[in-house]
């Protein structure tokens, strides 16, 4: 059986295009005792990925030149030889980015299609929505009537931050790259303001008027220039996450900027950078958490959907584009 | 009876001088009811006081133009109309940089001369070592094995959080500026290694050389290029308290400088600003500690003194010439 997967063909400098991907066909192997073969549904595309593409040392482990990519996905078991799964049912993992994965069964858990669409696997009940959870829960800390500040808001990541930090009794501003953006976070989602960073004149000024009480808590997931404003506005003993850097990860140098540590002194505020696995221990407590939230309807989601496995790498580079209005997937195969 | 005070007369442009100074003649008061006579017999200079001479919003309210310096002191009081003060004791305080002072009572506490001498309750007994102790304990929670970063490590601060990092099991590196302050630290505090950032080539590649596992913590007093070179080296789960930022405290500009936001992320890292107040109800346990420390003989201090309160400022502006080894102090009296 033919299966095409998506390999590193070079590393990027600076922004990532088609000529660092390459499509090749292989063979579906013969399953091995203990291993399951699963079939693709959706492939998830994360910005954090384009951090591997780097040779740079970082908390993951750079992808190899020549190597398929392995990223968030949700398949469904054609054959298994591993007593935990059975064909038919539904996983999800980190696996390569192909049609057809084989899993010796320690990389994939299952999913229950009656809890939610599978594919939230991969987002509000998957890696995202933890990310958003521990990372505003057990660094940011939110207290009620606080004002939490989101970048990237519109994103996988942001949207589900923004919805935790109103369930927490919080003011929340959003900041994103679009006036379609910024209404769904207003008027779909809940947030108190949004502002939409590529058409304000003076985006401190915007903040300034969005968070009168200045800003308690800054789950970042951009840096660069919005964060130099939303940093100019802590508040004494803020906390500032570090989710992402989208706005850095295509640069050719690193750029200069102001430096926080001054204005972290004189407010003796926080700034944490963190990976979703840091707080593995607590992960049923996120999603049993998210999935409660998601079926009172608490918290909302959408996805982006591009289909057919050929336009992966187009909607990986589409999230540095800013193309996406919350999660974006890669529709593979019918369930 | 006669009293000399400073006043500030006017805010500093980039470093401060003596022209923003002015000494002025007064005599002391009658003293009423409930109030307390003190004669100084140590002011201490700190570089916290550079950030009060400006207008900017900060932990510490500035000082105002024509009005006198407030600061550490240590003194004997004269005369008592308070019944918790009689004339004899030793008293610390945060007052005037003048030769009296009337209290009510509120602003100082007693000093007993038997533990240790009087001075020292303006620094390792006092507000720097609980700087050194609540900043390295509670943010920096040092493991044994880790390694220890101090920038501005021979200052008043910088010598004790050494020194409880070794008692902690640490290995504990040193920036100074200087041969006789980085000999100060190898040789008489037990530090593993001291680098002069103001003589080496290369201060990331001395750094690397004398921290070969990495940074687990990094105690940062001065901020700059210093510590971008720290920072490159940082640690997986590393901790950095920002604690002073004494190379950017006289730019006329803020300066531009590496984001260190991303390498917070991909480190998991915190970075955390703090003023010792923020640690106040751990006072007691600090003192205590501290206090068994120095009686054990386990912790060091030097003091550096200058004699007479017409040499106030210019030991002041000495902090930022880096005159000082350990404590910087005036003495006004004698006991």
């Amino acid at each position: 059986m033919v299966n095409r997967k998506i390999l590193l063909a070079s590393r990027p400098k600076g922004m990532p295009d088609e000529s660092n991907f390459e499509v090749i066909e292989t063979t579906v192997p013969e399953l091995q005792e203990g291993e399951v073969l699963i079939k693709t549904l959706y492939l998830s595309v994360d910005p954090y990925m384009r951090g591997r593409m780097s040779a740079a040392k970082s908390y993951a482990k750079p992808y190899e030149v020549g190597e398929p990519f392995l990223g968030g996905m949700v398949g469904k078991v054609v054959e298994s030889k591993n007593s935990r799964f059975q064909a038919g049912q539904f996983v999800e993992g980190r696996l390569e980015w192909a049609e057809y994965n084989v899993s010796d069964g320690s990389t994939i858990r299952k999913v229950n299609p009656e809890l939610a669409p599978v594919s939230t696997a991969l987002h509000v009940l998957g890696m995202p929505g933890l990310t958003a959870y521990f990372g505003l829960i057990y660094i940011g800390e939110p207290k009620e009537g606080e004002t939490v500040v989101v970048s990237g808001a519109s994103g996988a990541v942001g949207t589900i931050v923004g919805q935790i930090a109103k369930l927490k009794g919080c003011r929340v501003v959003g900041i994103a790259g679009g006036d379609d953006k910024c209404s769904y976070l207003t008027e779909e989602l809940g947030f108190d303001a949004a502002i939409n960073y590529k058409t304000t004149d003076n985006l401190r000024k915007s903040l300034k008027e969005a968070c009168p009480n200045g800003v308690d808590v800054y789950f970042d997931n951009v840096g660069g220039p919005v964060s130099d404003a939303v940093m100019s506005l802590i508040n004494f003993q803020s906390r500032t996450i570090i989710c992402g850097q989208i706005s850095q990860y295509n640069l050719e140098k690193p750029e200069l900027g102001p430096r926080v540590a001054g204005q972290l002194l004189t407010t003796s505020s926080l700034m944490k950078g963190f990976i979703v696995s840091d707080y593995a221990e607590h992960n049923k407590e996120g999603l049993t958490q998210l999935s409660q939230w998601v079926r009172e309807g608490k918290i909302q989601y959408r996805e982006n959907v591009v289909e057919g496995f050929e336009n992966t790498v187009d909607a990986f580079l589409g999230l540095f584009r800013g193309d996406n209005i919350g999660k974006q997937l890669v529709k593979i195969a019918e369930e």
